[in-house]
């Protein structure tokens, strides 16, 4: 009695079954796709994935070499196992792991053997007690250590290998005689292994997680700029409303304006790129003891900036756009604003990069201030008698947030000229500067690529300077966030 | 020769030598004093340290007995291992690994006896080299699948164990004889060791990262509904300068205002705790597909209301506090708009904690809603001759990220009916309706503890419906963030 639904039900087995070979095909090439759009992103991952090939091939040459397997016997498995377990993308996560894992295992090892010998004094029968004892005890320690959030943060890693060394060591212990030479064996082969990863992930192709770090955060300031650039471009043109759809650049503008996304949740990101980076010696133009902790500041700053750039946002793509009349008298000191502070964003962002001493930045800040502060001026004398204050709330909003920003941008152009003068930032401006103190008459707080001459300059000086001190303190203050 | 200077190096070396004791001793209780901290804040890091000690001892048995010892061996050192690698603070996390360890040490064992025996079949010369090509190619493809998005959030440890293993069993094939028995024990081990782990962890005092992420988006609402009750005490009484500092509240209000810090960067917290959640079996009120993605976007929502905090924050940190005038006159809708969604968040974050359905949390965001078109009102309507519009700038901005807030309100409100409905909360409220239904008279859209009676519901469910297939596409686009 096959009802309908049974046939159709067979019908579509059936045809699930017959579809199997194109499914597949095509998750096999999805696949492909994937691994091609990996590949072409960043090669370098394509390098390390050789890089721990090579190195575990030549960990494992141990077993091959009868003099060398001679050595070390089975005990070179723990060569291998170091290899698969320390070798990471960046140079200072593979030197992290591998610092703490040897510095853990002669801690442990040395503490290891210590128990076992102290056990063995007990007696056939009071010894697996007593080393069960100390098994327990220092493995609940040591877990508990791992909770301590400055442990947590660098030393996790280290913890866990000293409970397994303790437990392998004290535990083996108990059948094989000679304890010593079996911890012996184990520091140094896990010594060969970690030394194999760290002299590949340093000498071949190596990928610096400061140099990461640093790129990363001249990447976000960058983005910031652009979204302010692009938000321009956007919110003020957006009255003509048919205009903005048909837009050249709109797709281009689309990804400026979206770009601040992925600095808002780049906290966890930056702070284990810090760590890593603090594992690594000097490379480049980095020393060892590279300020982290200042840029970890700046990315801190760029990410409560990016949170005011989630309200504008919304703005954008709000449907109450409120009155057109008050959104184009603030046009052009809005204007001015966002394309200083970006310019500035851009000029920081490039000076990191290039880590050059930034040369406009303070000028652009100072005349972002400048429009803020004639905004503010235009907004106490113009009057307002026929608009209702409902439709001034969306221009009034952006032109706050704005405000923010720029406040922010200031804060940021400190921490960056803080950065410049700890790490010595090379000075590339001086006869720029000077042929531009020759045509003091080309330059215009509107203009955005001449920064002004040098008439301007003493005033915005004294501008900087006071400022600059209460920026610190109110850096300060967000520190703590 | 001793010059001033040096004797007071010397003097200064000494008494650093004589203050040492006194640091080591400040050192010490202060390590003391944070483990305190630590155990009273959350007890269960102690208990789990416990457990890890427990899981530990229980394995290392495997060495003491001798019927034990002599089926298992030396590998029985892999089931120590295995504790200590996989055990982890959370039932899920532990879980996964172990799955992960288990599957992944099959999977390659499979393929490395497979390949040892292809090896074998090549001769004593070409057996190295062979296997050596085999390592090579299959720790280069591994490494390069561990930077798939899908693969890295989930299964980043097996692909770990899995290189690890296959290099191991490939290459100790090589001199050993018996790699069939060699894969076998290890597999074996690596079960008990694990098996252990899940069992203590499940067994004892479990901690479920279900739960743990359950709670902390219950709280993470809760936060933010606390946050804007404190808000309305203190913007709105900031007026009177003294009072405000002399406020009873001011040290809990400021605790409250600075509670949305912890939410801004809960993202990777967030992510972490949804993928060891999915590991977890059903336990308690969690089915085993519990929808955790939901509470992803509860907590995606409840991210993007604390940006707005954070800028609300800077307003009442704010030194320019603007017209007096314009504050008081959006006061009681402002105050409306905040308590109103400050009660809906902590409904619905004790909705969530209590797994009953949200009863008066629709009532609470309707009225809000209600509220902000009262303020749009009152701001078309109110005729502003006087102020100057700079002065008017701080409170519309308020204004304007309060409305942006109620909208959020409204899309949680939203996602977590949607939780509800799907994860079939407990429905708790029905005899206290049918009480509230026979005195209408005592409700107000005002009153925040008592819903408003039948007599306005209609309307209200109108509205909500008609915004809720609003809001369920604006959660959509906002899901894309």
């Amino acid at each position: 009695m096959a009802s309908p639904n049974t046939n159709q039900e067979k019908a579509g087995v059936l045809g699930r079954v017959l579809a199997l070979p194109k499914v597949v095909k095509g998750k096999v090439l999805s696949i492909c796709r994937l691994t091609k759009e990996i590949a072409q992103d960043d090669p370098r991952k394509v390098i390390h994935s050789l890089k721990v090939g090579l190195a575990i091939s030549l960990v494992s040459l141990f077993y091959y070499y009868q003099p060398l397997y001679e050595n070390f016997g089975l005990s070179a498995m723990w060569a291998v196992m170091t290899v698969v377990v320390v070798f990471e993308y960046t140079v200072g996560a593979t030197l992290g792991k591998g610092l703490n894992r040897t510095i853990a295992t002669l801690a442990a090892g040395a503490l290891g053997v210590g128990a076992h010998y102290l056990a063995s004094l007990s007696g056939a029968t009071g010894e697996p007690i007593l080393i069960g004892a100390f098994v327990f005890v220092q493995a609940a320690i040591a877990s508990f250590i791992r909770f301590f959030p400055k442990v947590k943060a660098r030393y996790d890693y280290g913890m866990l290998i000293f409970i397994l060394t303790f437990s392998l060591i004290s535990v083996s212990g108990f059948r094989e005689v000679e304890v010593l030479e079996m911890a012996h064996k184990r520091l140094s082969t896990i010594f060969i292994g970690g030394s194999a990863c760290v002299m590949i992930s340093i000498f071949v192709c190596p990928v610096w997680a400061g140099e990461e770090f640093h790129y990363s955060i001249a990447h976000k300031l960058e983005i910031l700029g652009y979204f302010l650039e692009a938000f321009v471009r956007v919110y003020f043109t957006m009255s003509k409303e048919g205009e903005s759809e048909d837009n050249k650049g709109d797709s281009k503008d689309k990804s400026f304006l979206e770009g601040y996304k992925t600095v808002l949740n780049s906290k966890s990101v930056d702070d284990s790129l810090a760590n890593f980076a603090k594992w690594e010696p000097g490379h480049g133009k980095f020393r060892f003891r590279h300020p982290w902790d200042l840029y970890l500041k700046v990315g801190a700053l760029s990410r409560q900036c990016a949170y005011r750039m989630e309200a504008l946002d919304a703005h954008i793509n709000s449907d109450i756009q409120g009155s057109q009349e008050m959104r184009s008298t603030i046009q052009e000191q809005c204007s001015e604003m966002c394309l200083e502070a970006s310019q500035a964003f851009k000029e920081l962002g490039s000076s990191i990069r290039t880590m050059t001493m930034p040369s406009s930045s303070d000028t652009h800040v100072a005349n972002a201030k400048a429009a803020v502060k004639s905004l503010k001026t235009l907004l106490q004398s113009s009057s307002w008698k026929e608009t209702d204050l409902l439709s001034l709330i969306p221009a009034a909003t952006v032109a706050s947030l704005l405000i923010d920003i720029v406040e922010f941008t200031e804060k940021i152009a400190d921490s960056v000229n803080n950065l410049a003068t700890l790490t010595h930032f090379e000075v590339v401006d001086t006869d720029k500067s000077s042929t531009k103190a020759q045509q003091p008459s080309q330059s215009s707080p509107h203009c955005e690529c001449v920064e002004p001459g040098p008439k301007t300059d003493s005033l915005q000086l004294v501008i900087l300077i006071e400022d600059s001190a209460l920026a610190v303190s109110d850096s300060e203050k967000s520190n703590r966030v």
